[in-house]
């Protein structure tokens, strides 16, 4: 099984600690009450000065008030911002005028406190679409997460930001880069649509080399199409989905570009496969490498439709080696290949071959699938680990891509069901 | 709630029958031994000489041999056929070169029994992915097959199309235009992907007034954009999917044209609902009306991108009016609209006007939700009919378009997880 290639990604070493990792970057996160739940609920990134901020956002035509102001703000500054306070629980998505209202009064209330401009200071939000943000109790909340600041802030602030997660996810690597150690770190949250309503991904990154805004904005958005852009859990994009990346620190040499963007979509990667492997109700992740394709966002589009499929998915969930299902979500990706080209391994199994099918293992490819989970997510990988591959060969031409997902269980159904009622 | 407007359609009368209604047409099904169920499994439609046939047929790359067949016959004879051969049990799809000669020995040993030339001859399969027909079965089945047609064969050659479909999907209407009466037949066949692999949705109409092929042509692809391709079970398109519309009798007169194409186009809704309707682990049927869009073409993607957001159909199947869900998957249609100008109905209650949030009664909106279907689908219409009702306003353009969808159940997942395992 091949991955999609991601060159001079070995350099980058994992270390411990999330954004917090890269020199000079603060964090916090605290319980400021916003959250019925008692969970922390109020999360705070704060960057160097001289920090350049590359920002990536849904594509939703509906979107939050905070979005606007965040899209807003990095365009009026040529890429610039110094933090990010971020609040879960209310999603402030559809709520008006006033949404934009305590997007610009929370903003404001935060750069007072931290000596800073209103311009300078981002915000992002989570939770209900159309409830709008306790404002209140989020001002409350201001002076004890700006003292909590730190330099160990990572975990604190990576919690703070989940709405109905499992887990936490949080990476941070390192490598050295012209003989000077430069260091990555990120979080996000995201389950797919786990909870209704909650659906928002979000995502932080950090860096301690300086890039001009530019280039860095450039690094940013094609390691963002190689990762979240990559990913599906049930095909709906949130009205706030946001991607934030600072970078703040000595000036890299361009000639370690390259290498920094292996180590940025590295990072990018990690969280996005962590968001699918959290997917409501998912049993296993899913990973599927398709090549061959003309283009590198065909191979994705291809990757991406088989990763959406209902069917492949509820194939997956009942460890069924379905291979037509596979072949036909491919054939309507909207991508133009030679059916009579394709081949398709399942793991080691190969299924598809000239675009005709093999005789394969059956009873093998279904114990691969069953060993690639052994249970729920929680309970950790099975046998073969939680991640089930599909390989699939398209044709000869230079375009490959992987895309994640995960399997489709009645647990996911209940739980978006059974909401409210 | 308003439907899309179908101007003219109130001329059209349902009458008893299928595709058999209109003069001329014979049909005919049987069992020939093709499906393990015993069940019927072999159907064949006769027009009368002189007919013209439009098919459309799958978007998707990988395609069954017989598709190729009927689209290149269509192609090569200016939309002119007079048979159709339809089993079910083996989709054909995937098997090569072999799919091809099978598809071919076929429609030639059938044209032989009707006296007609191979090439008038079209063939539709359905059933599982990458299984050759057994042609010995079949070909022992195509003089009983023949023997067997008649003009009230419509009920049986309805029957011999299905696959796992609960129910056959049979309509007939009639109008008098300029003092004759003119008659439509169609039947259908498609679940969803009730059954892994059988997901091939069929249709075929029949009519009895005489139209030139190109004419005919363009009607039936603008009925099929307003009804099949207006539906959405679980977004995964077939290898198979094809509709043919037969158009054989005396000359109508152009002025009828207009009338004709709304009653072909109620005929071709008509079936595409209850393809929905049956949709696997369905409980209610679904349908999104979407007005104000610039373009009907924009208002149908807006409509279809709701029906198919599996958090709507979540929210439905749990009797949530969770109106968040519905904009949100609106926003992400890739149709430019302003959000601000948003109007929500669901049945009798608002949701939301000028893109914002109403007060609305929730637990009536939940009532309204649950006496839309008392049960599963067999079980019949609850208080309210089966069909859940979502209007949508998206600004002041003339675009309206209607699509229709299911619930989605955690019986969905079920049946399509468990398969072959």
């Amino acid at each position: 099984m091949t991955r999609s290639a991601l060159p001079l990604a070995d350099l980058w070493q994992p270390i411990a600690g999330g954004v917090t990792a890269p020199r000079g970057f603060l964090a916090a996160g605290i319980t400021a009450g916003l959250k019925p739940s008692g969970n922390p609920d109020l999360s705070l990134l704060l960057a160097p000065p001289g920090a350049v901020c590359a920002g990536t956002f849904t594509t939703s035509l509906v979107r939050a008030a905070c979005v606007d102001l965040c899209a807003e703000r990095l365009r009026a500054s040529g890429g610039r911002a110094r933090a990010v306070l971020t609040n879960s629980g209310q999603a402030n998505a559809c709520t008006g005028e006033r949404g934009l209202a305590d997007s610009l009064a929370a903003t404001a209330a935060l750069a007072g406190r931290l000596g800073l401009g209103a311009e300078e200071v981002l915000i992002c939000s989570t939770g209900v679409i159309g409830v709008p943000i306790p404002m209140a109790t989020l001002e409350a909340g201001l002076d004890p997460l700006v003292a909590a600041l730190s330099e160990g802030g990572g975990d604190a602030a990576a919690r703070a930001i989940l709405t109905t997660d499992l887990i936490d996810k949080q990476i941070a690597l390192e490598a050295h880069l012209g003989g000077r150690r430069v260091r990555l770190g990120g979080m996000a949250k995201g389950s797919g649509m786990i909870h209704p309503d909650m659906a928002t991904m979000l995502g932080y990154l950090s860096c301690d080399a300086a890039v001009p805004a530019e280039v860095w904005q450039a690094m940013v958005r094609r390691a963002v199409q190689r990762s979240f852009n990559a990913i599906t859990v049930d095909g709906d994009t949130s009205t706030n989905d946001t991607f934030l990346a600072f970078a703040a620190g000595e000036p890299l040499d361009p000639e370690h570009f390259e290498a920094l963007e292996a180590g940025l979509t590295a990072v990018a990667q990690h969280l996005a496969r962590a968001i699918a492997r959290d997917g409501e109700g998912a049993t296993c992740l899913l990973e599927v490498a398709v090549e061959g394709a003309a283009e590198e966002a065909g191979a994705r589009a291809i990757a991406r439709t088989v990763c959406g499929s209902a069917l492949v998915k509820c194939a997956i969930h009942g460890r069924d080696p379905n291979w037509g299902r596979i072949v036909a979500a491919a054939g309507r990706a909207g991508v133009a290949f030679d059916p009579a080209a394709v081949a398709l391994w399942l793991g080691e199994h190969q299924l598809m071959a000239a675009g005709q099918p093999l005789a394969f293992d059956r009873p093998a490819a279904s114990a691969y699938l069953r060993a690639c989970a052994a249970g729920a997510y929680l309970a950790g990988p099975g046998p073969a680990g939680d991640t089930v591959q599909i390989r699939l060969v398209v044709g000869a031409g230079p375009g490959c891509a992987t895309a994640w997902g995960c399997d489709l269980s009645d647990q996911y159904v209940r739980i978006n069901a059974d909401y409210t009622t």
